[in-house]
């Protein structure tokens, strides 16, 4: 019998003797649950998103020394780990010391060396190089180690033999995406598997939450379990870990796959957690069976578990949130009301002259319901001033010894109160409260800079930034449904139409509200963002022209043709918002707070981009100019 | 005898159809200068930093239908270019269609397919994956299509067979990385010269200027071209690119060193220009001296030539300074006067009752100097607005039924004054006058964040933000002494000592200034950020100690003994700064404007961070402890 532990660990990046400590519990755990084997995440002692961190020659020693004390602390018990392996005597491409992301295996103070392997440890092959991953930028691959040592990575893959009480296993080991293969030229674990049929599998991963992403897995790792005929288990942490602009939860959901494939024990999401079981009798344990619950259920339990923690990593205790009656705010207070002590959660409305009755009302009983701090700070007088000072102020003219006047438009008298409100009085409000404010900014708002820098768009954290409008409006359900089970967000908020109240021609009473048709721009933005094929102007015309556009991009059947009555119209939408996305949207999202991902692909790291303008193809002038009748 | 242009072309990133037009022009004046081959630098078509466009398929289209028109353009005459090649039927391990970083080579209408290809072009071996470089993210190298195709990397490396006029070339054709091979596993440029020695090299890059890095450049190419018996060919673009958060200029700086490695052509910097040499009869020009020019000097180049393009890449025509009397702002100012007409550039004093009547003085008569726009927006009475607003509002705790009032702190009022400046006067200010406003922060300030983030840290572009303070000074000086020929820049300015002026406690006149020692700090602070193997407080602490940190950070020697009398006060200084670094640093920068790079490490893509927090390794602990007796 072969009795393992999976340690579903929280992993601190950055912080290698922490994460030494933490690793030190879970062996004295598993051994005091008589386990043979614990087996800890990728990257358990670095942790994994550290940006350039990889380059501190320090940094790399202790993690290092690190990884010999839990080496040293194997005695009696087997240990699988990550850490990032060093060859000193090596180099990387960029000049640097050669660096792995490596897999050890210890036991009884000493590492268990792959046969054929120059090196007392696993090698991740498959280096990911998409969305927020940058292995390649750190780590040399398997096959850049084959082709150096003239050997094949088919030669250099080879399982760690393990003997526990006599009798030997032959175990695959496996570092995240090796397990991911599909786009790959080689697959690690069929290599592994032909080679000689390991006993069981092991996936040590530092995987990100990604919505949908389990479910994935379970079919992927499912399906190579029952190709291989043997058990699969997966290891991930939990955690949060950032590069900058984005911030990742990590949510372990370990897992066991048995020899057909079928999962038999799993983690639950963002616990830390040990799973134990027996190898041998994984199979006669029942199935697990995947709770079906909405989407707005594991978006709240990211949101949540990525805030708290964030707040925690930051060493911020207290929050301000500027609440103005409308949706966003609204989900961000009762989100951060189920995060703080309901006296470190300060809501604050500060209304100028287009403020309507009914969103201040609802404002206040937001606060009301969440039982927080709440305080009123009106911007009018302050704007006003402004306004009157630059209407004021003589511009000399030094070329010329004349001088000159400047006028403040109503677009920038718009903008003004933005800023007043974030720079001036959250801002500054924060810093007497001791604390940061919030940015409610969602996804569609972000996509095209729908918002105003130093205004709307700033704030210490953007958690409802990689939601689109309906998904905001699905937490906020969900919030007073399932998480406060009563009216914690006011229903009008819900009902009301999603306005900025900048101007007059922002009245909510009016039914006057934002440019956006959330129904049809969440879908049209996703597919400019999300589509592993980015979708341009070109793609969505083409669309347009075939009658397939609302498939395409999963809005409801029906909705173009009613929202744009002519092809001119729906044109002159997608340049305005394409111009948007591509043009002063990049400017503003260069200096946006960080975003908390949920989605397959969140602004920031995830979505790296540049601010080089918009582009049109000549493929679209020549469709627009068809459907013009130009 | 062969004729060949050297294109040094301004490639505008992510415009193909434009950059396919410019490279007409160059063509055409090719073919008029009698030339045999025209050649452009890598990436022609597309451009080369643009973020995740490279996952637009319509974008990739149009890139590939433009480079078959330069290839129907190549009649008469053989044109290289560089451009994205797509293998629709291959995936990359992104699970997206392939793409290689080519080199074409056309001639009469036709690609030339160098031997043993499956391509009819050259694709890059080495694909760098350190600083802003992003390449293996999106191209596949030779190595992995070699291993795709069981064949050897140095089988698949072959010269282009040209013939002109009868007569036939072998040119070993290089892209950019792949003549700095030193960090490889394999020389591209060795491999080539040994199979069979090519008739010249040819190198087309796209590589942003960094200081130091041409002469680097000259050395390398040199030796390279001297070992293969072989003249060497380096094309460059000029104009900018950037990541989003980093904005980089290209100097073209076009070279050709003949067989013994001499250079005998250099382009000048930053402008768009052919070279036009016979092959035949390049050794018998006179050699290339290389200008003996102060630091300034490519500094001023860079950074006038990047704000300049920079403007016109987002449209924008008018800017705002603020400016204090001090020096950030005042070189800042100085730039912007010889990029912008006088009309067009408004400088902004925005003085509260902390502000010196020196300083004061000294911001008009900058202002004067430069012969500008210029007006003064006090911030007194908004700043005591808002303090008083917060300090007279009530907050109701709604969990109790209680109020209560918040008090405004001199750390509060300092940001609170400092976020009126940016955030309500200058972003107003640039809005009422049609423009943006510039952040004049530098590297040592943003380093450490001694800056009020929607404060000065913000702004459309952060032009100095990659120049130590000392660099600042200097150019002043030369700005001065070599740009205006006359004092531009008052030379009080240039005198007085640097400081704030947000409170009672930073009075110039009283030489009260910032807390940090330039003359110290930049160079620990480079330290940090700039050396290949990133210094840690580890490190700096063991050089204290073994008596040689002024040599391994180049300050001078003997001022630490003279900053910081005992062990105690180094450290404290040392872990404050670091703290900061790698604590609210890091979240201001996140949050912070573009960059313009100048060094060989800037902030931003280049140099990518996680907000992780501060770490100190256990062995500084230790020494630490031993140094101060505990």
């Amino acid at each position: 019998m072969l009795r393992i532990a999976l340690a579903q660990m929280r992993v601190v990046p950055g912080h290698p003797v922490r994460n030494t400590e933490t690793m030190r519990e879970f062996i004295a755990d598993a051994r005091k649950q008589n386990a043979d084997l614990v087996i800890f995440p990728e990257m358990t002692i670095p942790g994994y998103l550290l940006g350039d961190t990889w380059e501190q020659t320090a940094f790399l020693e202790e993690c290092e020394a690190c990884g010999e004390e839990i080496i040293a602390a194997s005695k009696g018990i087997a240990v699988m780990f990550g850490n990032v392996a060093i060859d000193w005597k090596k180099k990387n491409n960029d000049g640097r010391a050669r660096k792995y992301n490596a897999f050890f295996t210890a036991k009884d103070g000493r590492l268990i060396t792959p046969e054929g392997m120059p090196y007392p440890f696993v090698v991740k092959t498959l280096l990911p190089n998409y969305r927020a991953f940058d292995d390649t930028r750190h780590f040399f691959s398997l096959q850049k180690l084959a082709r150096e040592l003239g050997a094949s990575t088919e030669k250099l893959l080879s399982p760690i033999r393990l003997s526990i009480r006599g009798t030997a296993y032959a175990v695959g080991c496996l570092l995240c995406e090796d397990g991911w293969s599909d786009d790959y030229e080689l697959s690690p674990m069929k290599i592994l598997g032909e080679k000689e049929r390991p006993d069981f599998f092991v996936n040590i991963s530092a995987s990100p939450f990604t919505l949908g992403k389990n479910a994935k897995r379970h079919r992927v790792f499912s399906r190579r379990a029952a190709e291989a005929h043997a058990p699969l288990l997966y290891v991930n942490n939990v955690g949060i870990q950032n590069n900058g602009k984005t911030v990742y939860t990590f949510d372990g959901a370990n897992a066991v796959y048995d020899a057909a494939g079928v999962l038999r024990l799993s983690g639950a999401p963002y616990e830390e957690t040990t799973q134990i079981f027996d190898l041998e009798t994984i199979a006669g344990r029942p199935p697990v069976e995947l709770p079906d619950e909405p989407e707005a259920a594991p978006i709240f339990r990211a949101l949540s578990y990525g805030v708290r923690l964030f707040l925690e990593s930051i060493g911020m205790q207290r929050v301000v949130v500027g609440v103005s009656g409308g949706i966003d705010s609204a989900v961000a207070a009762a989100l951060y009301a189920k995060i703080l002590p309901p006296e470190n959660l300060l809501l604050v409305n500060m209304p100028s002259r287009y403020n309507s009755e009914t969103t201040k009302t609802l404002a206040r009983r937001l606060a009301e319901n969440l039982g927080c701090r709440y305080v009123t700070v009106p911007i009018q007088s302050s704007v006003e001033h402004t306004i009157q000072q630059f209407e004021t102020a003589t511009v000399e003219n030094l070329f010329n010894g004349t001088t000159e006047r400047l006028s403040v438009s109503s677009f920038t008298a718009e903008n003004i109160q933005a800023r007043d409100r974030s720079s001036r009085v959250l801002a500054g409000l924060a810093a007497a409260f001791g604390g940061g404010f919030t940015c409610n900014a969602n996804k569609a708002e972000t996509t095209v800079g729908y918002s105003t820098l130093y205004g709307d768009q700033s704030g210490f954290l953007s958690a409802l930034a990689d939601l689109w409008k309906y998904q905001v409006y699905d937490l906020a359900r969900y919030l007073n449904e399932a998480v406060y089970k009563r009216e914690a967000i006011p229903q009008e908020t819900i009902g009301i139409v999603p306005s900025a109240e900048l101007s007059d021609a922002q009245d909510v009473d009016k039914g006057q509200g934002d440019p956006l048709c959330y129904p049809y721009h969440d879908f049209l933005f996703r597919a400019f963002v999300e589509r592993w094929q980015k979708a341009t102007p070109q793609d969505i015309l083409a669309w347009y022209a075939a009658g397939t556009l609302e498939k395409e991009i999963g809005c409801a059947p029906g909705l173009v043709a009613k929202i744009f009555p002519t092809a001119k119209e729906f044109i002159d939408d997608l340049e305005r918002w394409w111009n948007q996305f591509s043009g002063l949207a990049v400017a503003k999202r260069i200096q946006a707070p960080p975003i908390l991902a949920v989605s397959r692909r969140a602004f920031g790291f995830d979505h790296r981009e540049a601010q080089n303008g918009p582009h049109y193809t000549r493929k679209y002038k020549a469709m627009k100019a068809e459907l013009l009748g130009e």
